[in-house]
């Protein structure tokens, strides 16, 4: 073990509902060793390492920390950058220079490549650093991972939301439609599915980026759906693609934005849920169409949290530390499913998950691809954790008609 | 007091998350007097009447009332028809048919309108009907109330919504803008001002249908916030209107769609936050503009309730079935706010609220009208319930730079 080592952890990407237990586990697992003299936390991701913004969270008191990791979003802020060689060269000067030993970096996909780039350029520059990626993202895409943490408050924040416009659509019936987030992954569409109770309940449609969604179809599906229950909720995510590959809301969007990754802006903008709206009010004589798009409320809203959610983004942070400093091994921390619910953590090397995507798996969804099959609801129900809210309908019989009992 | 009396329930217009606390009010207080033998529920408002669709909830039980109570949206569904003359007509056929002696409807502005048109009706056809309106709307927009039913959980979501929006925008800095519900009242966007916790806390602007909407001022407005705190969060109001009265809505949308009370529609559409998020894009130099629309996820969402608001909306029922069945008045029941924080209920003729619609007062909205005062946030706070979620900062001091001290 290290002796005076220097910890530094930081948070990339878009914020979740738990990132924060994460940042607050590495900074706890890595007090219990005497080792370890300083933990640093880096301001705005690797943008902040540069800019050699720093916290010394070694003076953060547990009472502060056990706060902070109860608050949604990153409170170390976060960073969109995707460093390039040139970049890491100025992490290594200022790494060096502050005499980092561990490299703690929260992120999903996109982060966890950030840390094979310095990893192998902190080894190009023969400098000794043992760097982790611990997982996060609400979209549940990194690959090696049953799950990852952000995805079960999001998946339980989408769950409630539809339990609510459900009973909403059931008071004035319509058709719903609801765009959730989820580039390339239905995982966090597909859990809008379980807001269901009652038989009827919706969402009677979740249309996924794992299938081809075909405008002609989408109709169909919804007409039929409109004759069965006199009313249709839709769950759609904002990343759904034509045959061609193209992202629906690419044939609407005038004006296309990309972040440094080279990912177009999805979320951020109603103009997928009113194409859709549109489309159903041009093809079907339906009267009242509504669209919402959820937005950045599903992963940082403050008071819709799975508690399985917290528990495994702090222990598989600490996990990570232990790797770390007793093992002075480098990689990704995974969490694997085992029985019926639990997990365990391993380590994998980096490039078993830098930018690789995750998808739904073909048995996690029905064969019309507008739906989920019960095994996927299997798969997420333990993820949103416990005392999920209850919902009731009147129980009570039916007055028999006097003037329209003919009708 | 009416022997053998028949009660009748009904909702009417957009669901709250406490509405079912006063249709189980109305029948939790039926209940209690011996003169009442047989308690209905209109499934889906007056057009449910007219329709003879009623649920004999004489035989709902306890438990299940209790349930359907902590439900959020319309139990008993709703209606957006407005009645007229004819409508009424059939309405009184039905009513005399089933011998209704008491009727109670849980709405808004257009609902009051409703009872009172039913009422006048009533009397003109020598009906003998006592007809009470119980208060609802998140829109908090009835004249002669304090507050009503449904706004404070409302205003709780939006809170706690702007509260996660604030942090995500912290960790990815940006200008984001939050579209709120309330058509003509903006007090359900100034319910946002109450996820404030540090000085720095958004939303940093916030604009209500009260004031004229400028574009070109909101544009000054954001430059200058962008400036001050390098991100700007916007809670804005669907309703706001330029200095002609025209929604700023209208000005986009190719087609606006009306209900039967001639209200055009404004939720269930991204296009207004979209809108303005393009006029942010081409009159500053931002690069990351965002905006949600938070659409019907504020007044049914499963799990985020406001307790005193719960209390309320039962308890403003059970005193509408005392009024009507102890006092035989037909009227309307407000809310009126004594001491800090207390309330009562009373009476009042349905002429006084009925179509009416209540403003927010001046002095809850600041000089430049782009915020809401203190007096605003002493108002709503009481409101939002207890236990309202906190956040937290890291707290930390920094760590002196090595390699860019100088710069």
């Amino acid at each position: 073990m290290i002796q005076n080592a220097k910890v530094l952890v930081a948070q990339g990407g878009g914020p979740t509902a738990v990132i924060n237990q994460s940042f607050v586990g590495v900074v706890e697992e890595a007090r219990r060793y005497s080792g370890v003299e300083r933990i640093y936390g880096a301001i705005g991701g690797v943008a902040g390492i540069v800019a050699e913004e720093f916290y010394d969270l070694t003076m953060a008191t547990a009472a502060n920390l056990e706060r902070v990791a109860n608050t949604p979003s990153s409170g170390l802020r976060s960073t969109r950058v995707k460093p390039d060689q040139a970049f890491c060269e100025e992490v290594f000067k200022v790494l060096k220079a502050h005499g980092i030993n561990y490299f703690f970096y929260i992120g999903g996909n996109d982060s966890s490549d950030t840390v094979r780039i310095i990893n192998e350029a902190a080894a190009a520059n023969n400098y000794d650093l043992v760097a982790v990626h611990i997982p996060k993202t609400v979209d549940n895409d990194l690959v090696c991972n049953d799950h990852t943490p952000g995805f079960g408050s999001a998946a339980r924040f989408v769950a409630q939301a539809f339990m609510g416009v459900n009973l909403d659509n059931r008071a004035l019936p319509g058709v719903y439609i609801g765009v959730i987030m989820g580039r390339h992954a239905g995982f966090l569409t597909a859990s809008s599915a379980l807001a269901r109770v009652f038989p009827d309940d919706g969402p009677h449609l979740i249309y996924l980026p794992e299938r081809v969604f075909d405008t002609k179809q989408f109709i169909e599906d919804v007409k039929a759906m409109y004759a069965k229950h006199g009313r249709v909720i839709v769950a759609v995510s904002e990343g759904i693609q034509d045959e061609n590959g193209t992202a629906i809301i690419t044939k609407l969007a005038k004006e296309v934005e990309k972040d440094a990754h080279g990912n177009v802006q999805l979320s951020g903008t109603g103009a997928l849920g009113d194409l859709l709206a549109d489309e159903v009010k041009a093809n079907t004589d339906i009267a009242r169409v509504r669209a919402d798009t959820f937005g950045y409320l599903q992963r940082s809203f403050v008071g819709v949290v799975s508690d399985v959610d917290q528990r495994e983004a702090r222990d598989v942070a600490r996990r990570a530390v232990q790797y770390a400093i007793l093992d002075g091994k480098s990689g990704s921390v995974t969490i694997n499913r085992v029985g019926n619910y639990a997990v365990e953590y391993n380590l994998r090397p980096l490039e078993d998950i830098a930018a690789k995507t995750k998808h739904m798996p073909d048995e996690f969804i029905n064969e019309n691809g507008n739906d989920v099959t019960q095994a996927f609801i299997d798969y997420c129900k333990p993820l949103l954790g416990s005392n999920l809210p209850q919902v009731a309908r009147v129980s009570a019989p039916k007055v028999a008609k006097i003037i329209n009992h003919e009708k």
